[in-house]
């Protein structure tokens, strides 16, 4: 539907955390861009931005989404809007968007959000990155998954009942968003015999990271504040 | 367990296919890097290798591991078998290897059954990579998944019961190692309404690249060979 005035919106992956992760297709097109976009958890500083702050050049536009963190949906949806509103003006005057999107833009990321918003319109190419599921395997060094082994990725909001469904279904899982649901999930896991081989990993691949098996956590060091609206 | 005159194990995700999607640090390591190893699957081109192949320096020692295509996995289990030692002499020589591994090292591949043989005497790191799982997704420009839905990765070869068990289950999912199983995986799928939502990907983010509705497959164009021997 674009027309060939406007700019393409890019929704690039910047990985986990370590700027080293960053693909080369990213590198280039973030230290080509004149406009880039980022979340940033209620006007703090972005997390995706800082990962490839290197890249940056000086004196480009920056659209800074200020995402509120654990308020209703609501709130976040309109923040979605007026972003899409500002990119979309920049698109229309021919200028391509580089959104920056934390790990992977279609692996639970916001940018699925501004996709459905600005899609129809413009020309949207996505630079997939790598993700945090894959980096927490390599952190740990265990095989997510192999052969022929389901693998199930689930949120820590859902339900006891809703995860003992799939516990029981067995294969390898991962449990992401885990927050303030730690203590009931950790429960579940030994409940299911699971202890024994589960990990937990926080911040993958940056210097501040954490890594243990899940049965040596200190529920007190498990961070309760994530930019997700949807803990 | 490594003493300080042994080499380091570097498990490198290259990627998708695309070599724009390698990682800064897997380019790095790789043009750097005086032994490479990678599956070549019978004997033929190494795919992983071909992603990289501008990086690799001239006159570097290469290990090409011959994995059999669809034979009994013991065949395959004794390439490495061999492989494995062959890098272990390298690596007690102090010297480096760099395994190149097609997507990422641990989402589905074979480095898990070289990291199994030489992780307990030789120190190992992970570099992750872009798997091909966000790569289908940002190609054909549909979110894998969002706020608490559930992610679920199936293999083809799976049984009619245990895939509609997970299908009842609800949420996304992705079916990977499709090949001969096609029609039967599509056949299910429909039955469970998913059609209509279903892609097909194929060589996701290479030239040779095919996606489309799952409904618009013509079964005739689908690979049925692949460097897998548990397909």
């Amino acid at each position: 539907m674009s027309t060939s005035k406007s700019g393409t919106l890019y929704g690039v992956g910047v990985g986990p955390g370590d700027p080293d992760l960053l693909t080369l297709k990213a590198a280039r097109l973030i230290s080509s861009a004149k406009v880039i976009a980022y979340p940033s958890p209620e006007g703090g500083e972005s997390f995706a931005r800082s990962i490839v702050q290197a890249h940056i050049t000086d004196g480009i536009t920056e659209i800074s989404m200020d995402v509120p963190m654990r308020v209703e949906r609501f709130a976040a949806q309109s923040v979605y809007d007026t972003s899409a509103n500002t990119i979309a003006e920049h698109l229309r005057a021919g200028e391509d968007v580089v959104v920056l999107c934390e790990g992977d833009p279609f692996f639970y990321g916001s940018f699925m959000y501004l996709h459905n918003r600005l899609s129809l319109e413009f020309e949207v190419e996505i630079v997939s990155g790598v993700s945090s599921l894959v980096a927490c395997a390599g952190r740990v060094a265990q095989p997510l998954a192999g052969r022929n082994d389901v693998l199930t990725i689930l949120p820590g909001p859902m339900s006891d009942e809703e995860l003992e469904q799939r516990f029981a279904l067995g294969g390898s899982f991962v449990i992401i968003k885990v927050g303030r649901h730690m203590s009931r999930i950790r429960a579940l896991i030994e409940k299911h015999g699971l202890l024994a081989n589960a990990a937990y990993v926080e911040r993958a691949t940056l210097g501040e990271e954490k890594r243990m098996p899940l049965a040596d956590v200190d529920e007190s060091c498990v961070p309760y504040f994530f930019d997700d609206p949807d803990l």
